[in-house]
């Protein structure tokens, strides 16, 4: 009998599908809420982080909910495989739970289209200036924008794409549909279809002078943390976008606040925040051309069924014994 | 000598260009405000009107600047030629000139790809929902949609897409880039790419049932108007979509209003409207989930520059002698 650790919500959602995955009296469940009020050491053998566990935590900010699933996990010695469903595992806990020898599996793959998506409905979003047509929209005012003061064609307009996983390759082909040129920052400057060229990570300011657009949808390292600063900002073109659909922690916040604040970036999408929420006095909120997003840029339901396809996917194959999908330690 | 009347605004923008574009002497350029000040039979044997002169004015609501052109030109009892800036020429003073012998030509295709760019940015927004983001934004407020509150992934959607010019089908391709399905509507059930069926307009209430987003980008005609209307909104699905960046006779507003308040429709976004400006009394500016856009959607810098290009084309033709691109007569 294997025993997964899951939230009350996931077993609620999910449950029946997972009882009718596997052979009868193979699996039971085990609710984090229920551990919790045990208290005792954690039963767990396999467990499944669902969305709405790590939802609405930050690396500064972790709720009740996070808390007590982690600690559950930490108590669980029998621990052997935890299915987590962000597409990165930055978080401490991963690190230390893989050197006990659990195996950590990310969701990475599920989120890359509705993430792309809402990139690209952001990036035309931004470009047609929708977050100035709501303000007027709001005040009940009619007011085009004619003339000289149109929109520049998004055609020919050229995207600096740093991390070329999933979500940066998905992007890369959505904007090349709408005729712009796609430039990929990666680790290695191996060229990756349809960019016209990627760089290194170390490149990155050999082609900011291009970007009319830079776009973060890479993991949060060592490497990428802060590198889009108010040094980056100044090298691309005055008027330049940002988005931002990594981690609040590649970009330097204050940063991206001034360049906005001066006109320097003409506009931006932010999914992610150094912290978050994002406090309620943040200058981001009331920046023109600015949408801000509450990290919902993965969101949807059918993402939430990719997730679930994975931990399916690696139920399987952790009763076959066979390696895992996403396996953290194995993606190196 | 051949007399071309522009507004000033025109001929400060486009005026080095045209003249360059001839030969030395044989173009002369009289503006509308100086015909207009002279007050007597107008000189101007072809005219271009270009977007800022009907750019604010609606088929209920002529601005100053539009009736002054109309006016000099209606006095032009030498005009051969009028070049318009809309790909439609549904103002009954097209007609009138048409029945003089006047050529009257459009710059249909010139705002294909800015209208479709809009139109595929504002489908993500309205899926996205983007438009209450921007309200918890106002409000400083963190509100992430969760779990199954969470958007259905555009993947597998089906757009009914009314009206199959250039818009329509440039339309057509973008939304099948996102794993939308696309059903054409037009006058005739002939087949086009990528869409996967086409039906005439008759028969749009037997595709109504499959339109997850159902998308007017035809001409005003006696068959479309009105075509989107309660009866229409009825035969779709609970929550379905609407986008009108076709003319605001197309649909019916009050119908658009109340399918909206009864959330029949789950958000919508209208370029267009039946009378221009919307009135600041509409309550269609403070309906959730929808986007007001003050019929912008093909504003862009370089679309202007295409429209310049299908007037410096057609110049050239009517100095030849040859037949004009996009002859409102001769498209039938």
């Amino acid at each position: 009998m294997t025993t997964l650790l899951l939230s009350s919500h996931a077993l609620r959602v999910w449950g029946e599908r997972i009882a009718a995955a596997v052979p009868p009296g193979t699996l039971s469940f085990l609710t984090a809420e229920a551990a919790l009020a045990a208290d005792g050491p954690g039963a767990a053998d396999i467990a499944f982080m669902t969305r709405e566990v790590t939802g609405k935590s930050s690396p500064g900010n972790l709720t009740p909910e996070l808390q007590g699933f982690d600690a559950v996990v930490l108590k669980s010695p029998n621990l052997k495989w935890l299915q987590i469903h962000p597409a990165g595992a930055e978080r401490p806990i991963y690190r230390e739970l893989r050197a006990r020898g659990v195996k950590v599996t990310t969701a990475s793959g599920a989120t890359a289209v509705t993430v792309a998506h809402s990139t690209l409905g952001a990036v035309i979003a931004i470009n047609r200036r929708f977050p100035l047509l709501a303000d007027a929209q709001r005040r009940h005012a009619w007011e085009p924008r004619l003339g000289e003061r149109s929109p520049r064609d998004l055609a020919g307009q050229c995207a600096v794409i740093v991390g070329m996983g999933p979500i940066g390759q998905n992007i890369a082909r959505l904007l090349a549909m709408l005729g712009m040129r796609a430039i990929g920052v990666r680790r290695t400057a191996e060229p990756v279809e349809p960019c016209e060229r990627v760089v290194a990570y170390e490149q990155l300011h050999q082609v900011l002078p291009e970007a009319d657009w830079l776009i973060l949808c890479c993991p949060a390292s060592p490497v990428t943390r802060g590198i889009a600063n108010a040094a980056a900002f100044a090298a691309m073109p005055d008027g330049a976008h940002f988005v931002n659909v990594a981690r609040g922690e590649v970009a330097v916040e204050n940063d991206v606040i001034a360049a906005l604040q001066s006109g320097k970036l003409g506009g931006a999408y932010l999914d992610v925040f150094e912290r978050e929420p994002l406090d309620p006095a943040s200058p981001l909120w009331d920046l023109p051309n600015v949408l801000v997003s509450p990290h919902t840029a993965s969101h949807s339901l059918g993402q939430n069924e990719a997730i679930f396809g994975i931990f399916l996917e690696n139920l399987a194959r952790f009763r076959a014994g066979q390696a895992l999908r996403n396996d953290v330690d194995r993606l190196g």
